[in-house]
């Protein structure tokens, strides 16, 4: 199964729903030079998925070099990226030497990154390993590591020459990891998705209990919705914006929480709660009761007692979304129609807030 | 004097040639917000003219932060950016808030590469301030710093917002940055411009005393070269690879020299007269000995004694335009046509070496 990604500047590329067994062959259709390849992963992934992805490319032909990170959101750190440039420059590269990225979202982000800035742009190589990055992070080509001062402040839009997308690398996620992942499926089917959305409510345990044939079917329906948006709007100057339904309110609860206490999924799980009140005090439309009740399916930890509205107005201000002063908001008009706003009253902020239980 | 830089992707810019207290009345018909922006620049630059840039700004509500680097090549790295990054993120700037590049080609790579990865990208201004940055490097999108391993080999495209270019500046540069940066207004004229070359062959001797009616003759016309070429091929998967004539040989004799023995203008133009030569090798022109001429008028220091050629050949090998393991070089068909050709004998680089004294 393909999916393919088109782009209002440039040639856009596939998403190939396939086994990494089959990647040297996806390498070739995609045109890359057998030769040497850069294949970025980290030590949980590494593990599971190292060895069979670096010897089906021995076996055709490639001479892959692999650097291994730690796991976690730290690692997408300057750090990190020195280490890969280290290793990509000291062996010897040249403008065709792919970049794999082979992991989560922290994976592609950063081996991305690298990927836009090697030589001033390497052909770079997706091949997500979590529910997050399969139908998210890994379409789309922003790419980028974490400064002190906030997440995600510094990086570069690179598309990817092509996605490798394998499901069977999501049979052994760590259960939260799964679950929480979730969110972002939620996300896709609640901005533009309703038939996606009816999917997930109708299968929901068989979804979380990984049945085959629903993740066949669940993933790639997710991955088209952010497929499209980013056709429409390659680097979020207008539309693509909504993908950040939710991710306003979760970015402050994440960081609110100390990095690390919700996973990323589970903050913007929070989040979307918080937007789908707001939402509801401006529109009407019956289906926000459903969409919570769809969203809070999706567990979580307890919110930290420490935690409060204020600090989270002032976080939410300081997102790399706010221009010239203003905070934007994604909302929902109702269900499968988001839309983007800078017209927030703080009260309807503050309403959210506390619809998710958080206090003054 | 405006001349305009089109784009294949995207909407183009403009190269205001006009005073540095004309910068705020450019930016507001650019269309930036007035705000805050980041002046980046270095010591030398700084003393001239930080203060009329910042003063101009500030009196038509612009609020500028200044960072102020050491001068030279050194400054291109890693921790220069770092400077660049926490200043600005740290003081506090949204998608909005541009970044201007007040120097040379260093400054304008370093800056360039902050404005392409800051919050993903935010408007770059390029204020040239020598000749270099003037008629090559500040325009056509190519931004970056160096690795340990070699000179750009980190870096990315993003091309300004616009260019403003004072002539005045260039009248307080240090002499050898004037006439070793003319090695580039004479490669301009050497691969795609006969007519700038008979002006550079009859007005030499006013060029090189600065005379400004020279000046605004012939800077314009060199910019024009750079950016007529860069509108073919933004991202030099092509054509733009003739702007690296006399290059490939430079960049090895500079490094070999050791950085900062020779100029990057010297170290170019006698990698042109290197490539002069072997051009005429291959060619028959009569007019490769008049251009052999023209480039020799650029002064330059003694060739070090213990540079050899086979460390030469070796050094351009390491080139970053080498591709799939094949040396690519610019050379000249005839006076004002250029080309670029993977078919280069070792025995022709060898004789190019030797014609300009290099020893075995």
């Amino acid at each position: 199964m393909v999916l393919s990604v088109s782009l209002p500047h440039g040639p856009g590329y596939m998403i190939h729903f396939a086994s990494l067994d089959d990647a040297p062959g996806i390498l070739a259709r995609e045109g890359l030079r057998k030769g040497r390849c850069i294949v970025v992963t980290d030590t949980n992934v590494a593990a599971r998925l190292k060895q069979p992805l670096c010897d089906a490319l021995r076996s055709r032909g490639w001479t892959p070099k692999a650097v291994v990170l730690p796991p976690g959101e730290a690692t997408k750190s300057q750090d990190s990226l020195q280490i890969i440039n280290d290793a990509a420059l000291g062996w010897g590269i040249d403008r065709e030497t792919p970049i794999i990225a082979l992991g989560g979202g922290v994976i592609g982000d950063l081996a991305g990154f690298a990927a836009a800035t090697l030589l001033r742009g390497l052909p770079l190589v997706q091949v997500p390993t979590t529910l997050i990055a399969q139908v998210d992070s890994a379409i789309g080509g922003k790419t980028g590591i974490n400064h002190v001062v906030g997440k995600n402040l510094i990086g570069a839009f690179h598309q990817p020459r092509t996605v490798i997308t394998d499901f069977a690398a999501l049979t052994t996620l760590p259960e939260r990891q799964w679950t929480s992942g979730l969110a972002e499926v939620v996300k896709h089917a609640l901005i533009a998705d309703p038939t996606l959305f009816e999917l997930l409510e109708r299968d929901w345990p068989s979804i979380v209990d990984r049945h085959e044939a629903t993740i066949s079917d669940i993933v790639p329906r997710a991955a088209k919705v952010k497929a499209r948006i980013v056709s429409l709007d390659e680097k979020e100057t207008g539309r693509r914006a909504i993908l950040n339904f939710g991710h306003t309110f979760g970015h402050a609860i994440e960081r609110e929480a100390g990095y690390g206490y919700f996973t990323h999924g589970e903050a913007i799980a929070l989040g979307m709660r918080a937007a789908l009140h707001q939402s509801s005090l401006v529109h009407a439309d019956e289906d926000f009761d459903r969409a919570d009740r769809l969203v809070r399916r999706i567990p979580a930890p307890k919110l930290p007692s420490h935690i409060r509205r204020s600090r989270l107005m002032a976080a939410m201000r300081s997102d790399k979304k706010v221009r010239a002063g203003k905070l934007r908001l994604v909302l929902l008009r109702r269900l499968g129609e988001a839309y983007v706003t800078t017209d927030v009253p703080a009260r309807g902020i503050e309403a959210a807030w506390r619809y998710v239980g958080v206090k003054r």
